[in-house]
């Protein structure tokens, strides 16, 4: 990058070139997915510095890839080559929070769980709750429309986004959305660019509707003998029609590795856990419980129990917590990000079963299973380059059998790199072309995280 | 337009020209909204007939014009001259509702209380409920992300619609969105399209979520001496954290119409009434009642009690009800559909007494107040040409007055053509620029519903 001068309105002190640096801002978690080198890093300090960073990027034509906290899953946040990557730690403000108008907004660097302390002081809730709570940015939640273990009742990022400030592709800065509980005026501009991973304009700022305080939640546990009888469990609660605040599954996989880290000795009692949240209060919350307690039980759960002892519920959802990391220590790990109807998640189980078994290679699942959303875990050994290969055999297939489901390639992670490939066996070549025609409209230069989501925009004619 | 023949797919008794007909399918409800003279209406049996239609039109050019029922208040489905007007009440069939996924799959032409009924039989609740739900679509509700009462706990149409199928501009058809709980594969077209009132597509098939079965509802009605009081008591009703399942405002001159119409006896008792619902079930249902209660009290009401006659609660929501055909009946009615934040509702209602004062011109209130979303009613005397152009000056005014709150021009009937100089004042240029990107890149012939919401697409550029 030509170092620029003042009157480009970014300070060269601002511009970091050292390759240390680079290098550590040059991927997301997604091991498997390809990064660049990026040309240099930018920490913006505010609007206006991002303002004229694409702007100098525009008119020189040079990639910007806009970065959160980097705990992406799609590749979506990594480097491309000669790119300036724009990472937003140092614009980590909460600027409101508004008890009455039950919104609060902030810059994009906020950390999730930073958020959610705020807010709790003033007995107020922000749902969406990713995994990655206590690393992930709000800017990152937004540009990836992330969910969590509570959307299967409350619904996902896009939900809470009323309002956005960013930069588009010409270097202008724009306002989408409202600060209301309702409004339509004109296109959705708002939640267009809610989950466009960076690739439609750089998030500046964000305005989060918030909820009141979150009741109290009872804890339903299911130890299964099998996966498949756990996926039966979940259409069955689903059936039954409650709505519980989380419905997590675990696999004999995960509650083995979990063992193998923290001796919780979980994987001696089942081949597969359910737990259950239900948060609606008094006698109504009572009664969820219990046709949850009763729906594992009819899908022949060895044990299926309401916890009465919150210590024991709080150390089963430390090991939901713990999965990933206990996994992640066995070899790299490829994650899907499947979504299948309610009612196909056992057939969905047995299918990723399948394909396990003809490509030879371990997939534990961890699941949102109360949304069917699936996150099969495809671990090979470290440097065993033919396992790599049969993973990624495996990855596509367990993509087409989600689509074959009537379900979609990615849930919550985004399309980024590693789902390009599904998402366009799964939309089709028009819905395709209209995703590229959207971004040629707002993209005309392509400099923005160039390459991730869509490849590159064209209008739509015959 | 020159009559189609076989090889157009268009089967020349479905292309309807005849001048009364042409007539009545010019229009919806926004009767100061101009209206053009359509070259023909077509009601298409199934999506194949609308995609050569659509064909047909990108060919030669022809302006399409999409339409539900017609109630719409923005002037959106008006013809414009030489158009194809696409009218659906032949597409008006439920397709499928699934209890277990939760969902319901429909083409545009079902009317919306038909599919609550449908849904209703089988435990299940599809909440947006527009005024017009005995009559409008549920094409027509997603083509302008239609509200209602129950909004305000249970948000809008775009909140419901999981997927669309659709004819873009190219006379192609399109798949969007998902049947999954989540789903983030690439740009939300379908979000995109919920709102855009047919500009950027026509929509054929609709995929909506479905809740379960709606508890019952406690009612909370509150007499007041002056529209503002009740705007207060609103207020105080947010602050207080609960979060009603309606909260609607009518004033003296709505009670005051109802009573001429039906003689209810509602405008001696009151110059505003609250009307609040509460779907909480149990005691924690019964304490936000009371909540409920006591806001409009401390707000001043001169009456506020929770309902226990159900009879009393009903006939209270039936005048809300016929407030609107209540004041029609008074002459030409200028209805606007500002919202505005929470906290300001008291003020905006007293601007509006301003405004409706220095124009010397009766200004009628219905409003979601729970959602800051205020329905001034502009009503002038038939025939009355001034009185015309000072309503109109006090709509503009009113417009301005909503946008210095820091609200929006449209809560849930779009922007159509009554809003286009609100929401550019609005949204601003950038925002703007970028809206009519989206529209050329989506409708590269500019023949899809033209004029309407945004003018002429434009491609972004410096």
């Amino acid at each position: 990058m030509q170092k620029p001068n003042a009157a480009d309105g970014i300070p060269a002190g601002k511009v970091i070139t050292d390759p240390d640096s680079l290098g550590r801002y040059a991927h997301d978690e997604a091991e498997w997915a390809p990064a660049g080198l990026p040309l240099a890093v930018v920490r913006p300090q505010d609007t206006e510095e991002v303002r004229a960073v694409v702007a100098y990027c525009a008119r020189h034509r040079i990639p910007v890839v806009p970065r959160g906290a980097g705990t992406g899953l799609s590749g979506g946040a990594n480097a491309v080559d000669g790119a300036v990557v724009l990472s937003f730690e140092d614009m980590n403000r909460i600027l409101r929070i508004d008890p009455v108008e039950r919104l609060a907004v902030v810059q994009p660097g906020v950390v999730n769980d930073d958020l959610r302390a705020a807010c709790a002081e003033q007995g107020l809730w922000y749902p969406p709750d990713p995994a990655s709570s206590p690393w992930s940015t709000i800017g990152g939640n937004a540009a990836t429309n992330a969910g969590g273990m509570c959307c299967v009742k409350y619904g996902v990022t896009r939900d809470y986004v009323l309002g956005l400030e960013a930069v588009n592709g010409l270097g202008e800065i724009v306002r989408m959305g409202r600060r209301t509980a309702k409004g339509v005026a004109g296109y959705d501009l708002c939640g267009l660019f809610v989950g466009s991973e960076g690739t439609l304009g750089v998030i500046t700022e964000i305005t989060v509707k918030l909820r009141g305080a979150r009741p109290p939640e009872r804890t339903v546990a299911g130890f299964f003998d099998s996966v498949v009888a756990a996926g039966d469990a979940v259409s069955r609660v689903t059936a039954a029609g409650v709505v519980p605040s989380a419905l997590e599954l675990l696999d004999r996989h995960c509650l083995k590795a979990v063992d193998a880290w923290k001796n919780m000795g979980l994987s001696a009692d089942a081949d597969a856990i359910l737990l259950g949240r239900v948060d609606t209060p008094g006698a109504a919350g009572d009664a969820e419980a219990e046709t949850i307690r009763a729906a594992f039980a009819e899908a022949g759960a060895a044990w299926a129990e309401v916890s009465t002892d919150q210590a024991e519920a709080d150390a089963l959802f430390q090991a939901r917590r713990l999965a990933y990391p206990a996994l992640e220590r066995l070899g790299p790990v490829l994650t899907e990000d499947v979504v299948v109807p309610r009612s196909r998640v056992p057939q969905m189980l047995a299918r990723i079963e399948e394909i396990a078994g003809e490509h030879e290679v371990l997939i534990a699942n961890i699941a949102h299973a109360g949304d069917g959303n699936l996150h099969p875990l495809i671990i090979t050994e470290p440097g065993d380059d033919a396992a790599r290969a049969r993973a990624q055999l495996a990855f596509e297939e367990i993509l087409d059998a989600a689509i074959a489901f009537g379900g979609t390639v990615t849930g919550e992670h985004g399309v980024g790199l590693l789902k390009m490939g599904g998402m366009d066996r799964e939309v089709g070549p028009v819905n395709l072309a209209m995703q590229r025609a959207v971004k040629a409209a707002l993209d005309p230069y392509g400099i923005l995280n160039p390459g991730k989501v869509v490849v590159s925009g064209a209008p739509l004619a015959h």
